[in-house]
């Protein structure tokens, strides 16, 4: 295949999932000329499993990409069949949105989205070899070898890299879905010197629902109050379908320990790690055995499909035991299998070599985004791709790169825990992995990243004029709180009474009043009326800013602290050989990540505050300057 | 891979393309167990080409699909972004509507109709072994070692078969649009003794519609009237999307008589034949090399994408010499490329070895429908489909064959032709094709088809019960016209000379005045009011009749002699090398073909007046004794 010339671009994006769709967006409308290449146009932001998003830490993710000028809120606001508010119950720091998407209408308008973005041009093709000079990407080669130029490249082919289908003791080269794999690009990978490791994930069998037998399910409706991830969005959809939720029995259970032998997890023919956090139905039977049943979830793929994601059935277990599995379930007894569940393998990144920003250390101007690191799931694709697209267009716009910390998004979280810690398995953001929750929220996203959506030119000017008057707003709205004195006459003594709290001794500041637990925002607006109408949303935030300010002014605290030890920066060139004292764990594990910060350093695991001290102490003696020298 | 035992099914259909779809819904309705194995339900009645429906022939095999119960006529009509009637300035019999599908929404849609069918399964599977005992097929074998058992089996596997896609020298293993390929089942049908031919076929490239300068092409609009496919229909889809015709230029043939050396045509790498009628520009430009330019039409993929199809521009060329031949066409000199065009090669059954009712003359209760049989194009690939589903359910029901004569339907001259005449490239269906062009028309599909439909069990009741009205009120309407006697007064000369005809002398028969060119039915029925109020239809259908009654008469009278020779059955069992005097080449044809009757083997090619004349006294001599018995 003789090579062409194929055009110059500022940032070419290596596929079209979740990742590769945010990176290129972003980029493209950051200014960067930019190219993306996928295998199949027909296949943009496919969901290869279960069709929905948000949910757990996850939903939060979604919010903050909205917030930064993302696009998967806005189109999962589009192309939903059902939301959900999880956690309404709890606190403010778990609350999260949940929605099941129509899988087609989802990929549609996301390629529409693509196809109308200025400075982007999308391109079918498979790309099989990175061009690299000096340590540097300068562009690639497609099968078909048209070579592109480019500045950055960023990388977000998924479960593709060497994809291989597993199901009972069949194997075969695949992508996910009966999608063609890409091994040239592994391969391409591998030779630049580059770690992989091999991880596999799987999913569930699907059913036609004209054959389900809901009246032994429950049913689970979304909320019949309107919602949206996208701060922007204004049009909700209201006409909701169900899911229906039913378990499995103990005939379930019995049939995976009887056909144990013939799974490739057991048997040894997966070699790749799989997820802790979506394990296998086999896995769950073997690793909780004493639970007598698990919840399975029956969800739509779509408004204008039959077709049933079966959730909590993900198995790799031979098809004929899958129909067996099914028949198995309360509603399920004569349920037709459309898809059989399947595992699959791939290589990915090992996510140390990357810099928070994406990039990789050992080829500059290269980044890599979405499943390749590591990750498991949309949102944490999307979240990286989002970034990665940012700091390859900033890059190039010769701007200075952005790196979202642990205190600013979930987002931060992922990204820090995958380039300082690395990962085992296939990573899947967790609540539990955010040490500033209550920070971290649904309801904040637009205060915690619009700004910096706006100042890169992701975020208009319009819609940051809106933001900065609802802030404006809010924080009026909290001064005067504050600062108004209710007096403890019969009108509030009253209104008190009809809520069941206790009545004032003395007057008391409206914010004071709003912290109790019975007390809402309106309640005291009643007592108290603001001059300026606040939305629900506003309302919202102020009650919870109110409401826990104290839990909030404690991480703020933390984070400050944190923010001293993010201050302290490692010079990249530090030579840790030279440094005595540090254990020789923490010394292989810190010349392996290179952190940038001593805070960065002191969460890779192996590294105790012992060798934190020594370190801090090295470079606040000056010694640095021998080595930067 | 242990095999298992998965179920038993009357009808297995094999791939749910364009046939796949129409043999597994005519097979269930029909009340045959039936599932419908495809490797990738994503992709359910996918058009891997022109994002159309319908036109010259083609649009006519829609109605008969239509009128013989079948779904791809409902499925257009509620999907189309455009519908045109072609040739409404000329005669009936050229008459044929076209539509410009939403590709994404026509496979959704199709594939709810899948879902929603009693009696039918659908299951996600490679299909790669069938199943034969005693030359007769009992079931097959998926990827997954799952054994399926069957009455019948249904192949339509399009051009999967081994399929490879070249563009320039590049040739590699793939379906479709990257789709997997079949490899094991052609192996598997190879096996079994059947002989394949090598074909191919290719398509253009596809650009973005934002980068298109349509202010260098000329709009060519849908219809302003509604307009259907489906004589059921009754919701018309009136916000229609404009195609644009443009031109290929000097320059674009420049380009191609350059390249020529690099085209894999001229090369010598593509080894399968391609379709005549579907040219690719670089065979269009060598072989028409006077024509200074020829057509291109940009048509949109759908209402929701900006991906437009660019007609007329097929080509294996190298990808960048596709970017060059774009923009040398006018409009398109900016246009950005999304996908590239590409030829693919794939193994097809040589269609003599069917019977006429798509039975395999090996294998029984084995059939095959659609591009594996030789043809080329959505629409002959449902019709085949649709009768091979027919037949297979027929057989499960003990019920006798059907097959529709050249005289029934362009669906019936189709399946002749290749049957009877073979193809030794791919098959498209071509008004010149039928002689009785007359009497195939489109807006008579339901007259010469519903009656089938109707008997076999896809026609509801309810709708035979409407056709028998409408019917009887069109011939109500004939022998009233025939019968009624319109005075030559003042009123009807007044008329006459208001459209420009020459007054009468005598008294005319109402049907004699209607045909005159100049005279329309609603002009006669003016003069001659009627007691019934006819629909659009009913008087088109009534005007049609009379105006062209002597061509229809002459038709029917040709082929009532053709059903004489048709009716002159020729025995299966027939020795033919024990006939004297017959040549040599037709004694060949006539054992490979094993023709049906006498009018059959009149059409193979090679076979002459005078072997058929001995055929017919040897048949007549009762000779046949001797081997029958
Ligand atoms: C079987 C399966 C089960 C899963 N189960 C779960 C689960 O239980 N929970 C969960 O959270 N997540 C699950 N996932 C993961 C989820 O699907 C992914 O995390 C998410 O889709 C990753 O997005 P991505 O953008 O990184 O990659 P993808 O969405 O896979 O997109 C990769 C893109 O790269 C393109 N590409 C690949 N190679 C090339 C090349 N050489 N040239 C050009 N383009 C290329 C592809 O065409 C595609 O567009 C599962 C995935 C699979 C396949
Ligand atoms: C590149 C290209 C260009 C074309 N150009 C033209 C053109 O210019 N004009 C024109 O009229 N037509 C053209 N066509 C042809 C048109 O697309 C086909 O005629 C039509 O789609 C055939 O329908 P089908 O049902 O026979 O096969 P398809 O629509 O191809 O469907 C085949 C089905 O079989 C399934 N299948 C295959 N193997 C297996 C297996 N082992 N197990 C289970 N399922 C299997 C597939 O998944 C698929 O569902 C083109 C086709 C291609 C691919």
């Amino acid at each position: 295949m003789p090579n062409f010339e194929a055009g110059k671009f500022d940032v070419i994006v290596v596929g079209a999932g979740h990742a590769g769709v945010e990176a290129a967006l972003a980029a493209a409308k950051m200014g960067a000329k930019t190219l993306v290449l996928t295998i199949n146009l027909d296949m943009i932001a496919f969901m290869p499993c279960n069709p929905s998003i948000g949910g757990p830490a996850k939903g939060i993710v979604v919010r903050e990409i909205d917030a930064l000028g993302g696009a998967m809120g806005k189109v999962i606001d589009k192309t939903h069949i059902q939301m959900r508010m999880l956690n309404t119950g709890k606190g403010p720091a778990v609350r999260a949105l949940r929605a099941q998407a129509d899988k087609v209408l989802y990929q549609n308008e996301m390629k529409r989205l693509l196809e109308e973005q200025e400075n982007l041009t999308i391109h079918q093709a498979v790309v099989e070899e990175l061009l690299v000079e000096d340590e540097k990407v300068v562009g690639l080669i497609t099968q078909v070898g048209a070579v592109y130029r480019a500045e950055t490249v960023v990388i977000t082919t998924g479960t593709f890299l060497r994809g291989e289908i597993i199901i009972g003791d069949l194997k075969y080269s695949s992508g996910p879905n009966n999608q063609q794999p890409s091994i040239k690009l592994a391969d391409s990978i591998r030779n630049l010197g580059f770690d992989l490791v091999r991880f596999k994930t799987g999913t569930p069998p699907r059913v036609n629902s004209k054959t389900v037998d809901y009246s032994k399910t429950e049913i689970q409706p979304g909320d019949d109050v309107p919602r949206a991830f996208s701060f922007e969005t204004t049009e909700f959809i209201m006409d909701q379908l169900p899911c229906w939720l039913t378990y499995t029995s103990e005939k379930t259970h019995q049939i995976i320990n009887d056909n144990l032998h013939l799974s490739p997890m057991y048997s040894g023919m997966i070699k790749g790690t799989g997820p802790r956090y979506c394990p296998s139905i086999e896995d769950k039977v073997v690793r909780f055995s004493d639970k007598p049943r698990h919840q399975i979830f029956l969800e739509p793929e779509g408004r204008n499909t039959r077709e049933v994601y079966v959730q909590g059935l993900s198995t790799s277990l031979p098809e004929h035991v899958q129909r067996q599995l099914i028949a198995s379930v309360p509603g399920l007894e004569k349920a037709e299998m459309m898809r059989a569940g399947y595992a699959i393998e791939y290589d990915a990144m090992v996510p140390t070599q990357l810099w928070p920003t994406l990039e990789t250390k050992k080829i500059k101007n290269l980044y890599t985004a979405g499943q390749i690191n590591g990750t498991s799931g949309y949102e944490e694709a999307a979240g990286q791709g989002l970034m990665a697209g940012i700091n390859a267009a900033l890059r190039v716009l010769k701007k200075e790169e952005k790196v979202l910390s642990r205190s600013d998004a979930y987002i931060g979280v992922l990204i820090d825990d995958l380039v300082t810690k690395g990962t085992n398995e296939p990573y899947r953001l967790l609540t539990s992995r955010a040490e500033y929750r209550l920070l971290l929220r649904h309801d904040n996203a637009d205060l915690r990243l619009l700004e910096m959506g706006y100042t890169i030119g992701l975020v208009s000017q319009e819609r940051y004029d809106k933001f900065v008057a609802k802030k404006k707003r809010v924080e009026d709205e909290l001064v005067r709180l504050r600062t108004l004195f209710i007096k403890p006459n019969e009108t509030t003594q009253e209104l008190i009474r009809s809520v069941e709290g206790s009545e004032l001794k003395d007057g008391i500041r409206a914010a004071d009043l709003l912290k109790r637990t019975e007390m809402h925002y309106d309640l005291v607006a009643e007592l108290a009326p603001s001059e300026v109408e606040l939305s629900l949303e506003e309302k919202e935030q102020v009650e919870i800013q109110v409401k826990y300010e104290g839990y909030i002014e404690k991480s703020l605290q933390q984070v400050e602290k944190l923010k001293k030890m993010e201050d302290k920066k490692i010079p990249d060139q530090l030579d840790y050989d030279a440094i005595s004292g540090i254990a020789t764990e923490a010394k292989q594990k810190l010349k392996q990540v290179r952190p940038l910060s001593i805070a960065q350093a002191s969460r890779i695991s192996g590294v105790n505050p012992a060798d934190i001290s020594i370190l801090l102490i090295y470079i606040e003696q000056g010694k640095i300057a021998k080595i930067t020298g």
